[in-house]
């Protein structure tokens, strides 16, 4: 699984790995630098890399790197920089941040394909299906789709619009126009292809911004297709990550303590719940 | 409280406040960039930022920044900036961990005393109270101390070795030797003095990591003195990290599900708990 | 000099100084750390700086902090952050690259405006003058202007394209459209705005790659707007960057072979040139 | 080329290459990405790569990682992750700056070796040859070394001094205090072991700052070694940043303007000199 293509169902976007460096228990064998042993075998690295992940001890994960290819539009490369979220503060304020995280920002390497010198590649991206916002979830996200006669007009439009953007900027470059401010008329809409390099932590921190359901369906594949390739070449980290980070829940200090007092006094037969890991809750929420 | 003073009780280490830019409100200021509403009032700006906290949206918490100096012998400079954990991984396996996480990299400026040029400052540590091993706590960090005989016999060889150590130290620059080279054989509780400018950020990410009880005591008391200073300065948004992320705890996967099991099938008195906490707690499992 | 108004004509873009930590002798201060002797006054601060900047040295400018609004257009947003460059490599090869450099990447905080959710700022670039495509250098950034008829021609379109392609984003959000979709016709002459905050250091690693005459204009304005705002707060260590960085020339090992030669072999008269500076060049060529 | 052994002469320090991702001409095919050509052979990757060398175009060169293990002392460590020189700022004033430079810091990971829990290694370092203070150098770096009877008193001494702090360690272990605590009084020779993960560009960074003759030797061997590591993998770029970066000159706008107006007036037999190159340099004046 080192290709995953098409991921918007139009031939054109992808995610390629193109090179790694470690594989899936090479962070015991670099956190093991401490005690000088190396590897103990897939069970016992599995094992302390758990307890790593648990202790939010990253540094290990940053010896695994990897080098991946990514052929995205435009507006979906500003949004896997950016972290965009749509916050209901309170009745009165609705606030939706734009802000590049760390997790977007700290990439050891990018480069990225430039249409501005060479022969601009005519690739533009018109989504399948036109989803309607959500009314529950600001930020979109949602399943449905709007009317049929709306999509298809808002599509036809939008073809239109690119084409004659296009058009605009053949012109503009063939009559001499600075190349720089000739494409300014471009729509968001066009393709680019960037290359990639980080360490596994890196490309983890991106998933957990990028992979819940909130953020924009054609930055979300990207997340996808790169959590399929890392799952493919690095299957124990990243499962582990999933089932205690990505997929786990923080709590407060109160719910912590509204919890812990809840587990006190309430009554239930053990036969029904998982009772060890029961009774590792309790620990944790005294801790 | 721009200075804490005397962290050790032998009156030489401190951690001083020397600078800062923005207030406690200013990452909601920074985040309503995106609305273009700038503030709006003590509560409302809370609220944003105890959302942006919940939500790890931490970008705007890096548009406030703090500049401390800090005075610590050089063990505890060492620990501040790796992070050192005694993990329990298996009955067989025992690991310490050693490894600088981001949190202790990535100070945006440090620049540190140094006494090979100058003339070397003569300050050393030496422990009030000498700590025992802890037996369930590989770290440390116990309460216990050592029969007072040992800790008299342990601090006065330890007075004489630092004391031999100054004085070769001496011998070897006034006799010409390479003052790089005259220093090998000084000893590890020699006191050093740094600068740090980072963000609100990146000072909160150190505390996750510094302030907890394993936490070697003298890194330990670095870290409780910048949590004065930052709470002095920025009460509203330290106060939110320490109820949502600090004092908080993470479940994973299987411990969510148990949980939210239990829920379901256990029975209390609702007058026992804090009730809407609880439906907090569930809706956050379930979700 | 806190704000640079109106720096593409049009009455929209801007760069404003939001807030600052440290003034111009704080690199000094912060350098002395190792010597424990602070401030010395401006002269010896400044020689102390110069010689830092020679040096490399550029740590102690990190803990100087700024922060500013830029108000720019999106095409203008995304070469802010790349480094985009044509070279002729060689007859056959001529490169364009196009790279986020560290220069970009490492700002220490950035949020963006979004026009997603809230309602999205009716502004847009329009060139006052239409650039020509300069002959000599591929990325543009030539003195001459277009035709009138063309320029009239070009202007006309691009007023048209934007307007259309705001009518399609009003309509499409207007008949439900999610908003993520419905924009991804917009054209990228949107305006957006960005708050940054970064090191001394930081911004001028910025000024560096994006001052020169071959930067895109609408690019360079913004450098040159963030350098004014940098010189009247930081005089002393811009000016210094500026004589010996930015002004200044990095020659090879060949070419410092090939003048240490000559400057050996050559004759001319003393009074013709400053001799003084000219020793101190062989000294370094030597070195 | 993958181990350089016994850096120092006493069978103990070392730096090995533990593994690698791309090779000497990746840059060339991940700049291309923006042209998407991928490589076109030897001869026009190292074109391209020298042009991005000189033209300080360097993100291409964070696309190719390598991880390494070095066996070091404690004192070398904190070298290495300094940046520490000494300058004369003025008759007045000299200046010792001890800072970690950016190249020390960004490591993109870093595990080290811990003699604290586990038993600690007993390995310490004392120099083969006791080097005498340079007086035309604070920094030392000289070549003299002291007179023999002093060389071997400071060994004698300091090989006793190791013994004791040695012994009060294990002694104050066994005795049950704590081991963070039991450790303050070891000398500063004693050896570690860190695993280093970084880009070449963060390599070649670092090397810049730590293979001058004014670093200390026992930090300048870990830097020798490493280049040599390198240079045996990326033969090219790293011959190129030699030639066009570390054994290369930056001058001054004044210098660059002495040195143009120099080679105006002056007059010189052409056969004396390599005088394409000079032209060469004429024209970068000029520019």
């Amino acid at each position: 699984m080192d290709r995953v293509e098409d991921i918007y169902g139009d031939g054109i976007g992808y995610v390629h790995l193109l090179d790694k460096m470690g594989d899936e228990f090479t962070p015991a064998e670099d956190a093991r630098t401490s005690t000088n042993k190396g590897r103990l075998g897939p069970e016992k690295d599995a094992a302390l890399q758990e307890r790593l992940t648990k202790d939010a001890h990253t540094s290990p994960f940053e010896g695994v790197v990897v080098k991946v290819e990514i052929m995205t539009p435009l507006f979906v490369l500003r949004e896997l920089d950016r972290h965009r979220t749509v916050t209901k503060v309170s009745d009165e304020e609705e606030m939706e941040l734009v802000t590049p995280e760390e997790a977007g920002r700290k990439w050891f390497a990018r480069n990225e394909m430039s249409g501005r010198y060479v022969q601009m590649p005519n690739a533009y991206y018109h989504p399948l299906v036109v989803r309607a916002q959500s009314k529950t979830n600001k930020q979109g996200g949602g399943q449905e789709v709007v009317d049929p006669a709306i999509q298809a007009e808002f599509l036809q439009a939008g073809l239109e619009m690119t084409q004659q953007a296009r058009a605009l900027y053949d012109w503009a470059v063939e009559q001499g126009i600075e190349k720089g401010l000739a494409r300014i008329y471009n729509t968001q809409n066009q393709y680019t292809k960037i290359r990639l390099t980080g360490s596994l932590k890196n490309f983890l921190d991106l998933l957990y911004l990028r992979l819940p359901g909130v953020v924009l369906w054609e930055c979300r594949r990207v997340a996808e297709a790169l959590e399929q390739i890392l799952q493919a070449h690095f299957p124990s980290p990243v499962e582990q990550w999933r089932r205690n980070v990505y997929d786990g829940v923080r709590l407060s200090r109160t719910e912590k303590q509204a919890l812990s007092r809840l587990l006190e006094v309430c009554s239930y037969d053990r036969l029904d719940v998982d009772e060890a890991t029961i009774q590792q809750v309790l620990a944790k929420l005294k801790g």
